[in-house]
C-alpha cells in the first residue's frame, strides 16, 4: 500500500501531543475522530499518560503498540522535529505536522523546515502549517479544523486540495450546510514534501473522487502539475481551481513590452486553460462548479430552459444567464404544444422562463412541464427556479424535480430563491445541483459545457543550428534579432546597416524611393520616444537626418547608437506584437497582441505556453478582443491570418531551438499585410543566456 | 394621515377572501398577521362566515364593522374588481390586490387592470400581481409570501421596494437568515397605481428607514424617480438598485451609431450614477450593500486593514480587495509598533493582513490589535476575518469585535470564513455588517466610499433661435447639420456644397491644396463603405472624382446624392464621436466615444443624461477607457480637452434649445486637435421632429 493511501485511509492513527482538556485545540483531533466515527485504531500520545475520551494515552512514540499508518503531530515547532524523527523511526507511513513557524516565517523558519524534512527521512510529510486532512468517504478526520465541529458532514464525490487550512475549513462547513457531499479534503500547507500536484495525482486514481477542487496560493512544480491535470482530463475527472495572487503585477522587463503586458495572473489563466482546468472566478464558484460537475452531465450548447415557480425569480435568473451569453429562446412548437396542453393554454403564448405560478403551483403541472422541457431537443440544459413557497413547503417543488432528475442526460440544476436550507440540502443530496445565486447558475452552466479533452502536443525543438550556436550571451540588437527571426522563417523588412551617417546613403540602395531610418542600439528601449526613428525619408536626406538623430539622442540622454538601420517602408497592414518571456513561476510564455496605443491601453493580448500547435496559433489570433480587425472590417481588407499563424509557429520554433538560452524575444511591430501578402517583422529584440559549456 | 401611511401602518386590516383551510394560500395572510404579532384589528371577509383562527369572519365588505385602513384582496381577478369597488365605497385608504392576470397577461389583462384602477377611484391601490407588503418595524405582514413562514424576522433599518413579489420573499428570508434587520418591504407588482417612485418618496421621510434597496424590472416615471433619488441622497438615505434587463440590446437607429453604441443597460447605468444611486452588480449585493450602509460610516479612501484569525482566509480577502483596487499597505510605523508590542514581535515584520493565528487566538490580542487598527490614521476601513474556530466557539472573535465596534467612525466589517450562521447573525444584529463572500467585502467597501451628494443642475435651454425654428421635420443632411452645430458654437470644418461634379472645383476655392470630397446625402448612412468619401484630393481632380463617385454609389445601390460636399483637410488630432439620442425608457442621452475601429470594437463610450454641467462634460472625457490617448501618450501631443468639453456643452445647448424636436444628433468624427487648436466637426447628422403648431 502506498504511503499516500495509508495517509488518507490509515488503519491506525497516532495523535502526538493529544490533550484531554476539551478547551484546547490539541483536544480536537481525537474528539473529531470519535465523533465522526473513525473505524480504525486511535493512538493518543502524551507524556502525561492517562486517558483521553476513554482511550489509553501512550507516553511516547517509542512505546506505541504498533507502527501507525499515519500520525498527526500537534506539537509546536520546537518539539515537532523530534516527534517526526521518532515516527519515522517507528516506520510510520506519513505524518501530518500542524505547527506553523516554518518556511512561511522567514529565514529561521526555512532552516527549521529543512530540518523537519530531513527528520522525516523516507516517511512522507503533510505540512507543516497545515490543518490536516479529512476523508469523509471513510469517516476519517485527521485535522484540528474547527469546521469539524459541525454535526453532519455528508460524503460525496468532490475532493478538495487546499494550500490553506482555513479555506479548507470554510469549504468543508459550507459544503455540509448545502448538502454537497465531499470525498477527500487535504490541506497541503507549506508543502515541505507532499504538494498539490502529488494530491491531484493521487485523486485521479481515487474511486471516491469524481471532481477535484483546488485552492491555490502558488504552484511549485508547474510541469508536473500540467501533466497531472492533463491526465485528470483524460480520465474524465474535471479539475476546478481558485487561485489567489490575482492582483500581483507582471514581471517587468527593461527591454521588452511582453512581460509587462503578460501579467502574473494572465499567465496562470493561459496555463490553466491549456491544462484543461476550469478556473473559478469567485470563491463561491470553487464549491458550486465542482458540485455541478458531479452528476457528469454536460451541455452541448448554450440553450437553456427555465422552469419557474416564481415569476420574478425566473426573470432574475434569465437576466443573469442572458448577461452571461446563454440563449433563452422560447420553446419549439412541439414543446410549446406540450406545455400549453397541460393548462389548456395557447401554444403561441409559451415563453421561456416557463412560469408555473400563473395557474397556481400544482405538482402534476410541474412534473408535466419538466418532462416537456427535459425531452425537448431545443434545450441543452434546464434550470428549475424554486420560489418562496419552499420555505413553508420544502417538498412541493423539490420532490417533483428529484423524481424527474434521475433519468436525464442533460444538466438539470435548481436556483433556490428564498433562504431554504432544507430544500437545498435535499436537492444537492439527491443529485440535483442547487444554488442560491443567479450568478452561480450562470457560472455553473458555463462550466458544464462539453469541452474537448486537451493534450500536450509533442514539442519539436529541432537543432539550435549554427547561427544560434555562434551567438554569444546578452541582448542582440535589432539587426541581429531580425537575422535570427528570418533564419527561422519569419519574413522581415529588407534592410541594411550603416556604421555612420555617411553610410546611410549606400545602405538605402534598392530599398525604394522612401525609407525608414532607425538608430541601431540594444540599449535604447523606446527609440521613437527619443527621436531614434524617422519614417518616409528620401534616400538623399538620410545622412543629414542620421546626423540630426545623433544630436536628438544625445539631447535625450540616450546612449550613442551602434550605427544606423535603413529599412524599406512597409505600407498598410495591421501592427501587432509577438513576444516570448519567462514567467518567474510558470516559465516560457508566448504573447500575441494588437499593436498601437489603443490596443496597448486596453491590453488586447493573448497568452499561450509552449509547445504551440497550429490550432494554438489560430486560437491566439481568434482570442484577441479586436480580432475582427484582422477579418476585414469597415472597408479594411482582410489580413493574412494564415501568414500570421505561420509567423507565430516560426517564432515558437525559434524558442524551442534556443531552449533555455532564450530569455526574452519580441517582434514589435509585426505588420500583418492584406491576405496573400504575408507579414513583416519591422523591429525586434532577442536576449540570450550564454551557450551551454562545451562537453569536456 | 396619508393613504400610504395608512397602508404601511394600518390600525385595521380587512382580508378579503381569507380562508380557514391552512393548506390554502388564502389562509396565509391572517395566519402571518397573528404569528408575527400584528397589533391592530384583523377583519377577515368570507361569504361563508364562521371563524378563522379565532377571528370572526365577516360575510362581505359592506358588513365590516369599520372602514379598514388597508385591505388585502386574495380573490382571483374575476372577483377582485368588485371587492375593490366595495372597499373604496367603504372608505378604505388603500387596497392590495394579489391576483395576477392583469397587464402582465396581454390585451385582455390590460383592459382588466384599467377597470380595476377605475373601481378603486380615490382609494390607493398596491398591485395587482403583488405579494403585498411587510412592515417589520411594526410587525405588520400584509402578504402571502411563503417567506413569512420563517420564525424570526429581525426588524432593522433597510427598506426594500421590489417589482417582483418572489424576489421580495427571497430578500426577506435571506435577510432573516443573516440577521440583517429590515424595516418596510413592499412589492409593487404591476404598479397600476402606486409605483416604485411613490414608495421611494414615502421612505425618504420614513423614520425607520435608513437605506432603501430597490429591485427593479423597469421604470415608469424616470424624471420623478430621479427627483426622488436626488432627494434621498440629499437626505442622506442611500438608494441601492438591482435592475434586470441587462442583456437587452440597444435601441437600433438606421441613421446614427449613437443608439446602438449606447445600449439599454448602459443608459440605466449612467442614469443611476447621475441619480446618486449605488447599483448592485450581483443579486447578493442588493442585500449586502444596504446592510453595510446602515451603520452610516463612510470610508474616505481605499486603504483597508485586514485583521484575521485565519491566515488563508485573510489572504483570500486581501486578494479579492486587491483585485478590486483597494490599497492593502502594511501598517504605518506607529501602528506596527503597537501591533508588535502585543506579542513581543519585530515591528518591521508587521504585515497586512494582520494574522493573529501565529500566536494562537487570544481575545486580548484580538482586542489590542483591533484597537491599533481602528486608531490608525493609515486606514480608511477595517475588515475582520472570522475563521473556522467560530463554528465551535461562536463568541471567540465576534464578542471582541462587537465590543470594539461601538465607538468608531470608519467602516468595520467582517468576513465569515466558515458556514457559521450564529456568528453572522450576532455580528449583523450587533451593527457589524458581516459577509460570507470575499467579493461581497470588496463590493461593500466600494459602496462605502464617501461620495459627493449629487444635485440636478438647472437646465438652461435658451431660446430655440430663428435657425432651428426655420428648419422642417426630418433628417438634415451633413451640410445643414454642420450649419446647426456651428450656430451653437461647435467648430466645423470649412466646407462648401457643389450641386454637381462640375461645381466641385469652385467649391474647393480657399480650402487648401488638397481637400476632402463627400457625397452629400441624408440617406446614405456609411458613406465610406460605398465609395462616398475621398480624402486628400487636389482641387483639379475633384470633378472627375465626383463623377466617379456617382458611379460607385450607383454600383453599390446607394440612392443618388443631393450634391457634393468639399471640405478642407484636417490633419492629425484624435477622432471621436459625440451623439444624442432618445432612449425609449429613459429619454434623452448624450454619448461621447473614441472614434476609430478599435474603439468601436471595444465600445469605448461614456453616457450622460441632460442637463450637463462642465463637470459632467469633463467627467465624460475622463471616463473613457482610453482617455489617456487625449493626455499625450507615446509621443502624441496632449489634445485640446478644454475645447472638447466646450463642444460637449455646446452640443448639449443645441439639444436643450431644440427640446422635444431633437430626435437624434451625431458628430462623427469630431476631431480633437492638439492643445490650443480646438476641435472640428468633420461629419454629422441631425434628425428633427416637426415644429410645434403655432399658437392659435
Amino acid at each position: 500500500m502506498k504511503a499516500l493511501d495509508r495517509l488518507l485511509r490509515p488503519r491506525s492513527v497516532a495523535v502526538i501531543g493529544a490533550s484531554a482538556d476539551p478547551g484546547k485545540l490539541t483536544a480536537r483531533p481525537v474528539s473529531y475522530l470519535l465523533r465522526h466515527g473513525y473505524p480504525g485504531r486511535i493512538l493518543p500520545v502524551n507524556p502525561r499518560g492517562g486517558e483521553i475520551a476513554g482511550l489509553r494515552c501512550h507516553p511516547d512514540i517509542a512505546s506505541l503498540p504498533e507502527a501507525p499508518d499515519a500520525a498527526i503531530v500537534l506539537l509546536e515547532h520546537d518539539r515537532a522535529e523530534e516527534a517526526v524523527r521518532a515516527l519515522a523511526a517507528r516506520g510510520t507511513a506519513a505524518a501530518i505536522v500542524l505547527a506553523g513557524g516554518y518556511a512561511e516565517a522567514g529565514e529561521e523558519g526555512i532552516r527549521r523546515q529543512r530540518a523537519l524534512v530531513e527528520a522525516a527521512g523516507a516517511m512522507r510529510l503533510l505540512g507543516p502549517n497545515t490543518i490536516g486532512l479529512v476523508n469523509l468517504t471513510d469517516r476519517i478526520t485527521l485535522s484540528a479544523s474547527g469546521a469539524l465541529a459541525m454535526a453532519e458532514l455528508p460524503a460525496g464525490a468532490v475532493s478538495i486540495v487546499s494550500q490553506s487550512g482555513g479555506v479548507l475549513g470554510s469549504l468543508l462547513s459550507r459544503a455540509a450546510d448545502r448538502g454537497v457531499g465531499l470525498a477527500r479534503l487535504v490541506s497541503t500547507g507549506n508543502e515541505a514534501d507532499l504538494d498539490s500536484t502529488d494530491l491531484v495525482e493521487h485523486l485521479i486514481d481515487d474511486e471516491a473522487t469524481r471532481v477535484i477542487a483546488l485552492y491555490m496560493e502558488g504552484l511549485r512544480r508547474p510541469e508536473a502539475f500540467r501533466a497531472a491535470a492533463l491526465r485528470a482530463a483524460a480520465a474524465g475527472k474535471p479539475v476546478v481551481v481558485f487561485k489567489i495572487g490575482r492582483s500581483e503585477s507582471g514581471a517587468r522587463s527593461a527591454t521588452s513590452h511582453t512581460g509587462a503586458l503578460a501579467g502574473v495572473d494572465r499567465v496562470y489563466d493561459a496555463f490553466f486553460r491549456q491544462c484543461g482546468i476550469i478556473r473559478a472566478e469567485t470563491f463561491a464558484d470553487l464549491l458550486d462548479i465542482p458540485a455541478a460537475l458531479v452528476p457528469g452531465r454536460r451541455a452541448r450548447g448554450r440553450r437553456v430552459a427555465i422552469l419557474t415557480s416564481s415569476g420574478g425569480a425566473g426573470a432574475l435568473v434569465a437576466d443573469s444567464l442572458g448577461l452571461a451569453g446563454f440563449d433563452l429562446a422560447p420553446p419549439d412548437p412541439a414543446t410549446a404544444a406540450r406545455l400549453a396542453a397541460l393548462r389548456g393554454e395557447d401554444p403561441a403564448e409559451m415563453r421561456n422562463p416557463v412560469d408555473l405560478t400563473l395557474a397556481g403551483l400544482r405538482p402534476d403541472l410541474l412534473r408535466g412541464a419538466l418532462d416537456a422541457l427535459l425531452d425537448s431537443p431545443s434545450y441543452d440544459a434546464t434550470v428549475v427556479v424554486v420560489g418562496s413557497s419552499a420555505v413553508a413547503q420544502p417538498g412541493l417543488v423539490a420532490d417533483a424535480v428529484l423524481e424527474r432528475a434521475a433519468g436525464g442526460e442533460r444538466p438539470l440544476i435548481c436556483y433556490i430563491s428564498p433562504h431554504a436550507p432544507e430544500v437545498t440540502r435535499r436537492l444537492n443530496g439527491g443529485g440535483v445541483p442547487s444554488f442560491a445565486a443567479p450568478e452561480s447558475c450562470a457560472a455553473v452552466l458555463a462550466a458544464l459545457q462539453a469541452r474537448p479533452v486537451p493534450a500536450l502536443p509533442a514539442a519539436a525543438p529541432g537543432p539550435p543550428g549554427p547561427l544560434l550556436a555562434s551567438m554569444g550571451a546578452g541582448r542582440l540588437n535589432e539587426a541581429q534579432s531580425e537575422v535570427l527571426f528570418e533564419a527561422f522563417g519569419i519574413p522581415v523588412t529588407r534592410e541594411a546597416v550603416a556604421p555612420d551617417p555617411a553610410g546611410t546613403l549606400d545602405a538605402a540602395e534598392g530599398l525604394g524611393a522612401r525609407v525608414v531610418l532607425k538608430a541601431l542600439s540594444r540599449d535604447i528601449p523606446h527609440k521613437s520616444d527619443v527621436g531614434g526613428v524617422r519614417v518616409g525619408l528620401p534616400a538623399e536626406e538620410l545622412p543629414a537626418a542620421a546626423a540630426a538623430m545623433l544630436e536628438s539622442l544625445a539631447r535625450a540622454g540616450a546612449p550613442p547608437p551602434e550605427g544606423f538601420l535603413v529599412q524599406e517602408m512597409v505600407r498598410g497592414g495591421i501592427e501587432m506584437i509577438l513576444g516570448f518571456h519567462r514567467d518567474p513561476q510558470l516559465g516560457p510564455v508566448f504573447l500575441l497582441g494588437m499593436g498601437g496605443v489603443t490596443a496597448e491601453l486596453i491590453q488586447d493580448t493573448v497568452l499561450r505556453l509552449p509547445p504551440l500547435t497550429r490550432e494554438d496559433a489560430e486560437g491566439m489570433i481568434a482570442g484577441l478582443r479586436t480580432a475582427a480587425l484582422l477579418s476585414g472590417y469597415r472597408g479594411v481588407p482582410p489580413s493574412d491570418r494564415a501568414a500570421l499563424a505561420d509567423a507565430i509557429l516560426a517564432f515558437a520554433a525559434l524558442a524551442a531551438a534556443a531552449g533555455e538560452r532564450l530569455l526574452e524575444a519580441e517582434i514589435n511591430p509585426l505588420v500583418v499585410l492584406p491576405e496573400g501578402q504575408g507579414v513583416r517583422a519591422l523591429d525586434g529584440l532577442v536576449v540570450l543566456a550564454g551557450p551551454p559549456p562545451a562537453p569536456a
